[in-house]
């Protein structure tokens, strides 16, 4: 397939974290987690996010570590909040719905950043038995459109979170990303803010496969190993995730990606922000370009690209960098979008 | 962790399957199965099982292929007739339950095996309401006990679903097991038998991580993708997954690591049933020895080993050898084992 | 209870549907609808909606008659398309994520009515295995806002619902207020208009208790009685729901009692429409009437009457009136809104 | 339908419950139990339960009311030890395994009832996340059978679910039959003997539907409004429910009712118990007679009356008696019987 801007999801795995699962295959280890790689591993996670009781929940993929904190936020009767552009919302095929059985509460967004104002328009019915109950606040960091929360802004989600008895999400597929922009720690950005649980992504920032669920708020850190197991989350050979992880901690893989992919977008931006014709949509804040573009130009470039349609209604596409993306990949790639826009 | 007895899921990956991932660790793929490996490795599997419009779907593990075939042949008022020792009964924390809302009719066997008659005892309440209707029948093959079907015997299985209107579902986590031990092909243990759908393993005999959903009965093969992608069993870097069963069914690495395992079974077995206080439970068909130990030795042993208690009301232990067992790792397990039987 | 404009569910039942209680609680008779009453009453059901082959299932409630129509329509990783305002998006608890596991895909409407337009908004996505695929329409006639959908309306849905593969559901919690103002029949507004399938509601409208799941499209008349049964809404004693609908399509209490209503709300619409500081929110067309009141006034008069909330934000008020509702009690509450109005 | 054995949901309603109902028929009332008749029948319940602060939960149905119970006390990652025979596992269409998702761990019995080492066979895999975690023993008093549990009993049972951090469930649809054959209370055989959750039926007592789930332990009764909405088991009207449960309670309709049906069962049992052919199967306790049957006996007997097979392999059936069945009907039926004997 040819490079291109289509996904973090295209790029394969860093090879620091392939060296980690080569290394750690010798001889016999626990199933399902009892090894030590995976009490190593976990430890590493506490220890980022600086939360020494945080319970560590390995799942195999986003959808996993979505599903299984809203599932220890919320019982069926329940409802999170979040944005509707929310990958949780969108791009699971209604798993929240299936397994866990609540409604999400979506909020039109202008830019995909839930506000406690927006949240606070579908906190009503409490207490009222025939309207789903307002559990959780759901937002994804960054966003689904590449834009991030300040730390102010997550604290003040937070608050209002724990004021109505709530508690507070985040979606972290990319948290490494939103990490090296806001130059903090994961801890500053979840624990220091009062989050309560989150997903803590890797498989887009250079995993070969791999996420987890992080229960910062012990009152949730309930019976999940069941329900992980329940959900067919339990991964038998645990410890080829527990390596990839050490690797992305213990030896800075999730910053230097990170921070490479957010760089490579910036150029990207940089790039094509003046072109004519070319209308960025949203800041570029993470590891995504938003564009606006003529509909011919769009069609034409697709043809030589990969790259998803965010809203074809308004000819809006969404490019994405990778860890391995490369400043040649860009100048290729406004190469051809120079020429289509001529 | 000293190398043992405890699971064919205690060993790491086989190093021609581990070479294949590192193999495909290059360039751009699409995600979610749309790459070139993916088609690739869905054809082998098609060849594999002598079914060339079967539908093949990855998933992460055994929970996620039985969840997905059960989904695939069960709506929720419907039933699933098993033995009571499946592993879809007794090892999944209820996940068909939970996911695909239906239920099991589990039948005592002696073996681990349902025969017609057996599953005739769980058919009736047909057109009844208040009963859950019999639409499957779901058995392991090899089962939990380390016994084996007949390719007759899997007939008329099929035969006897078929007259029902029913389907007629294998686990397989073990199959490659049962194909050697049968001297038969997976298609002339499932297509040709009339089976309809197979969650075909990988992960118990060399793979890093995957295991596929096979529909072999067109009528099944519905809304699948969709089913897959909502219960969170879609993996996005899927080529790692496809370049693994690439290794295992092109270079024949499911065969050279079933025979091992189950010519250690035996070795293991032939090593043992002649001692006294030993007495071997069932037939050794595949890879894994039940045996019933003196309360006292078992315990004892369990202290040198790690290996599950099968049924402690009986002091049943089960031990199952792997790809990378040794005849050294059986000469000193079975060197403790004399011992502390003296 | 002060009598009021609370809800039609604050009435008790019609003395007609009563006597026919009555009158039918003698001798045995089958349970679980097995019943020459319910054969009979099915029947009136297929007359009145002119559908000689229609699947009629009797439940509980609307929420029953509700949840099993979008269980037939649907299955979880499928979407159906309501307003906002919908019953089943706002009212039922997430009763269709629960026992359903789908998607509600709403839609922001003035008046509580889709159009093509709005329902186009949200389908997209067709065949991509990451989205909720659109499944079905579903409509409340007379909306929860107390509007109508013109005859031209419901089949300008039906055709865009087919187009797509998809289906078109009434909510007809208050279906007789509907048919009464349009001047039609149910079987006019229903199966001539290509609806798939109702939610026939009888309770708001002077029954005891019980709705009917009315299937009129053939292809989704399966294996609703084992979903019924599943779901708890099958009734043991079903004669006595029967014989209820007997009377109301029998001896036209459904038209007595909507055609009332909706003359009560016409008599309280014009005795308030034109009081200074009440502002009328929508179209008064069947038995409701929505107004915008001073915040004091609303709060005192709350004092006085019970009757819901609509949009606290709006200072929205919803007055329903009911089969029992007189004149005097218009005079008396609208004596008292006068006064405080003053 | 002729008068018959087939089942106590044959019957019609009470005339006093009738009249209970047609005398709550007036004004206007809140809506979904809100209103004074759900007050005054609740605090009845809790009185005849000996719990002043039990939660009482009217819902539609014995399938209500079970998956109600069920629902306070697993989760989906939990299972409920029961009787092979229980009506939970054989007559809901797998209902607790949709609506909670949970497993029932079943248990063949001589009679239906079961014995805390009849239970402790399922009690294993605490802590052991591939295992359902038991969490409820659910028993039916009277049994399916007919048989009856001692108020011993029923303790032992509580004392051994304590012992385990479980709960205990009684499915009571004839409560009423079990309490005046063992003359006493509910709330001697309830909550005195430390049960936690009841279903408390009278549907199959004479009236015309409606349940209760009582929960006796305060610490599952939580959240159980929103539940019960979600299931569709909130009735609107339900002061028409009240009004029948005073009618059982403060005119003593429950006993009455229950005395009859059961000393009818005593005259059929004595009627039949010695005929030569008829054996009948379990102790006579509560309103049932199980009798096996010659073949063609049997069948002969089902073209003049309708009645269950209760096992169709042994040839044994079922017959019920009911609040209204006369000597005259024991009269005829056995007659019939003893000529087809003959």
């Amino acid at each position: 397939m040819k490079r291109g801007f289509g996904s973090d999801n295209h790029s394969g795995v860093d090879s620091e974290v392939l060296d980690a699962i080569v290394n750690v295959n010798k001889e016999h280890a626990l199933a399902y987690g009892d090894d030590e790689y995976c009490q190593e591993a976990e430890m590493l996670i506490r220890i980022a996010f600086g939360a020494g009781n945080a319970g560590v929940y390995f799942v195999f993929n986003g959808t996993g570590a979505n599903v299984l904190n809203i599932d220890a936020m919320c019982r069926s009767h329940e409802a999170v909040v979040c944005a509707e552009t929310a990958h949780i919302n969108v791009d699971e095929c209604g798993a929240p719905q299936r397994i866990v059985g609540c409604r999400l509460l979506t909020v039109d967004t202008p830019d995909g950043k839930l506000t406690p104002d927006l949240v606070k328009t579908r906190l009503h019915g409490f207490g009222f038995e025939h309207h789903s109950q307002p559990k959780a606040i759901s937002i994804s960091q960054p966003t689904e459109l590449g834009t991030l929360y300040t730390l102010d802004e997550i604290k003040a989600l937070a608050r209002l979170a724990h004021d109505y008895g709530m508690y507070l999400h985040i979606d972290g597929a990319r948290l490494a990303n939103a990490a090296v922009a806001l130059g903090c720690s994961f801890g500053a950005m979840t624990t220091e803010c009062g989050v309560d649980c989150v997903s803590f992504g890797g498989t887009k920032n250079g995993l070969l496969m791999g996420e987890s669920a992080v229960i910062l708020n012990p009152d949730l850190n309930k019976e999940l190993k069941y329900r992980r197991k329940q959900m067919g989350q339990l991964y038998s050979k645990m410890r080829f995730v527990a390596a990839q992880f050490m690797a992305y901690l213990e030896r800075g893989v999730w910053k230097r990606n990170a921070e490479h992919s957010n760089r490579m977008a910036g150029k990207l931006y940089a790039a094509v922000k003046d072109l004519k014709g070319v209308k960025v949509m949203y800041k570029v804040e993470a590891n995504s370009v938003f564009v606006q573009l003529p509909h011919e130009v769009w069609t034409a470039l697709q043809k030589e690209y990969f790259f998803y349609d965010w809203d074809e209604s308004q000819n809006v596409v969404r490019w994405m960098c990778s860890f391995d993306t490369t400043e040649a990949d860009i100048e290729a790639f406004v190469g051809s979008l120079r020429r289509l826009l001529a």
